[in-house]
């Protein structure tokens, strides 16, 4: 299929380029940027930041307007929140399929906030979604990428153990706001213990609504409280949260540690690109999982729990790490997809 | 008064010959380090770590053992847990007023475990310590430099709201691991979750001593549950520490704050030298306090908080930061001996 | 002296502030910004990122326009080269003294270009400089905050041994580019080989102006190669360098140690407020100076060298650290007014 | 092949079992440390610290002391220098083929010092060796792995230009060190400008011995020379340099840019597993190479230069980085067995 990436010049775009390389079923026929970058070869607009070195095959592609026409059967969003909002609109409503990572439609009621191993049944959105908007097209959103770590951590817990309270401090990495983003004046041998953007608004709620039940064309969000402090530590890849949980069914330590690692879900069936054979992986060693040691994991995409024990609060804490670009981002927005390729649902 | 410290040459060590030079009340009279470095003088056997350099006045000094006979009427210990035990049980019973850091003897029923602003009353049990154990010595200890930390800002809140439950996640200095300590390899662009020697059950219990009452002579421990999670970031200097409160008397965000803001104590009645004006510092920018930035405040005495709001879960949220090893280690002790000097009692 | 700081809110602007409070001599009456600040008080208008706390005098004092009536006898000025140009001959042309931080008048015929304890006979250019542009105010210049450093190692060598060539590579501190200056993406975990702004030539060229000789009113460059290369390190103050040389007289290591111990110059005889004991400090340690333990000697005006030794190639090589945003900036500008001032030639 | 690992344990040790899992012609078969790990299964023995998981392979093999008899044909040790010495003697005394990464018999004439790119004819002295020392087993050296990054961009260049004189700066990673290697609280947010065991002395005498030439069964060391300061930089892996060099022949930097470019060789022509495409690659970008983006080129086998331009006091000067623990120890050593192995001459 073809894939269009709008927002094709910034940090999350880049990951998008990267991880879209040699797929088997996408391949990159459009890249999209800001007015300033238009007319531009990518090479020339973009200011690459990865690790990995920029893929030859983009690199003297035409960047668009995202006015322009696009030859493309879906659109990958790496619109930063705020702007993304009408240019995604306008995509869905010119009939194509948008996968957005932007934070403005999250929370719309005809649209999937989607993690495929989380709530692959809220895919069945889109159908309400086009027929309320009147659209061919749609959007399909992925949770913000502290959100998205969490809640991979939660959905098999909360399944056989139903969450009743969680507390929750994420140690952030500094790709996580982006390029320019965090000064390093600000973060070098630092701790920032804020982050903008109503960063713990969406970790107290978003992870609500992807473990609420799918009834009757619609979501029905879960009603725990959730209490989230974000912070910014000097790490370059991998969101960290310490969570602490109460449960309403009695468990222990061994049965929440199985329940973690036999957890497989819809991708791991559907056995699509991007999908870890795993997506929970549980860390035995008393001082794992890391962000910088972990976070690549099944290239990314695999999430690590570890150091479970009781809670003297609430009943259980734990420590989960999990990349921010990749499983956070854009690879989270092509599981996706790929998931609704294989469903043949795209 | 003739002073020495025991553990001279190690981090805490330096950090004790860093405060006291120039120190009105007490001068150092003695330096004592193991046998490997007994012998040499004080710059011959010392790796000096700390970024201000070290005080001409030490570093001609013989360094001696332990056995040696001390020309000094008080000891400050910088001994590594563990090691820390019996020494300091020798040199109190050989008459010296031993003031310690390790954690041997913290938990013990006839030991203070002093922080002057929150329990200066529990000094009286010196005089139980020195009946019981039959010795003209004694032994004062402070906390962990976590625990020191998070104390401070619950004593005012406790006394006022009474703590009912409380959750932390802490986010520790490298330098709270001594030197040579934490391998750069591990924690350069990395959290490591977890901090041995039990670093999580000192948080959990350590305030709970030092927030009880002194009744007919001995302490009776406060008795709320806490939760700690402890973690080490990249940061050179300061613990820091989210958390999460539940109080028995309903109270809000303002009067919190007052009460923080407000909070003056014996020390700072008594003008002891290190004392810092205010023990409690409100921060109310949105991203503060962060620890390489407010660590110093007032010489490294003074702790931070900050980021104050409602709790989903419990019923209030802060971020707090401080000094691990100048309020939370030597700083300490040096103020715990200028108590006790201010007020007659050595 | 009344004092104006132009460009107030910036990182440098925020230096000159933090060393001018509680200056003997010097008072600041006036916070110049750009037009976006202008009307706002200081505390609303700057971002403060220093780690010291803004002092309070300055917090409600209003941010003026660099249009406006300043009320000042002298100026310091730390507005961003490119921008200087301009401004700063539209003030001396007003019959302000200013005192820059900036690029842009450095290189010309008739401006000092000054460190006092270098070349402080330079400052009789000015004089030239307002006689040739009709004015009764003036420019004076300090140099790039890296041409600092190495040229107080050179002064004392060059006047004994003259240097005939000079390799360096420079490690700069990220508070060199200022706030919010290098993206932590960048620099985290990293060395970025490129410094913008023409860094390089700057060093190749600045240090032989101020190693010149005044003759009859003119500077006379020194006139030896120097070849730069200027690098990015995860640093947050201090720039370092690596400096060979090779000179014209045949010296050895210890003449050359004993001449930088025991070089004093003017600002030492006249004793100014910020004018360090020592302008060098030779470290005798195998691992010194190094930036983080070493900037702050001396308040941040020394300069500290180390690890002197024969070099395969040219003669002689060595290490060199020194605070960029004190000594290479702020307070460097400050020691030039205090020279004047002291000499009565303000 | 059969192979032992010889310091397993160890971080470079741990590189060579990541490197070699799954290689087509190497197996590893024994693993060898120290006494105090001798008897315990890897897994238990080792505190893997590298980014990448433990090979499930090497988990549960027994660890062996190095008197134990090996299974293997081959022997890569990662011994430390100083210890290794004895030890591989008694290896290849005892008939095993050693490709040892320490320094100790790096420049004794009869043992091949290699980088297969720049002097493959020297593992003729493999024969030399077995003659002289009378065993059938020998020794083979790789450099330092500042030298092996230094080296590599040095060969082309020598081969047309014939370098003259070479002044170099190196900012080395603190993987380099080992584990637990440097201690954070020296390097964190600086820069330490020395590097124990000799480090500038191995940088300037192993590049001449292999730049040197065969003849006659000996090598004849290249003759120029060479002015190394050798510093320790917060980077996890990669080391830089910067490099001023003189040449005889007169060039431009078209002819240098090109040079690089082309150069190919040995390893290149026979293609072996870890031989990357191309040895040196060119970075045009004005801020590369970087050690954190650019040392995983070529999964570490590859080393990137960059920034190449006149130099005032030699001839040119550029910047050149690689991965020390790959490319510059575990991977190069296993590349100079491959480079045996693929001309029959293990």
């Amino acid at each position: 299929m073809k894939v269009a990436i709008v927002g094709a010049t910034g940090a999350v775009g880049q990951r998008f380029i990267s991880l879209l390389q040699d797929h088997p079923w996408f391949k990159i026929t459009a890249l999209v940027a800001s007015e300033r970058s238009a007319g531009k070869t990518y090479a020339e607009a973009a200011n690459w930041v990865l690790n990995d070195a920029m893929p030859k095959a983009v690199a003297s592609m035409p960047v668009l307007a995202s006015d322009d026409r696009l030859d493309a059967d879906l659109v990958f969003s790496a619109i930063p929140s705020g702007t993304a909002g009408p240019i995604e609109e306008k995509l869905s409503g010119a009939g194509l399929r948008v996968f957005s990572n932007a934070r403005d439609h999250r929370m719309e009621a005809d649209v999937p906030l989607l993690i495929p191993e989380v709530n692959p049944e809220h895919v069945a959105l889109v159908e309400v979604q086009k027929r309320r908007r009147r659209t061919d097209g749609y959007i399909v959103t992925n949770p913000n990428c502290a959100a998205v770590v969490v809640t991979m951590s939660w959905k098999p817990l909360h399944e056989k153990f139903k969450i009743k309270k969680a507390v929750i401090t994420t140690m952030q990495a500094i790709s996580g706001a982006g390029y320019p983003g965090v000064p390093s004046l600000d973060i070098t041998a630092n701790v920032i213990p804020f982050i903008g953007g109503g960063e713990e608004e969406k970790v107290q709620t978003e992870p609500l609504k992807m473990l609420g039940n799918f009834e009757n064309g619609a979501v029905k969000n879960a009603a725990f409280p959730i209490s989230a402090t974000c912070t910014r530590v000097p790490v370059e890849e991998g969101h960290s949260a310490v969570v602490n949980l109460e449960f309403e069914r009695i468990t222990n330590e061994n049965e929440i540690l199985e329940t973690w690692s036999q957890w497989t879900a819809e991708p791991q069936k559907l056995k699509t690109p991007l999908a870890p054979l795993r997506p929970l992986h549980v860390k035995r060693e008393e001082n794992r999982p890391q962000p910088r040691r972990d976070w690549n994991l099944e290239k990314g995409m695999a999430v690590s729990v570890g150091r479970l024990r009781k809670d003297n609060v609430l009943h259980y804490k734990y420590f989960v790490s999990g990349s921010n670009t990749v499983r956070g981002a854009a690879g989270g927005s092509i599981l996706n997809a790929e998931l609704m390729y294989a469903k043949k649902m795209l």
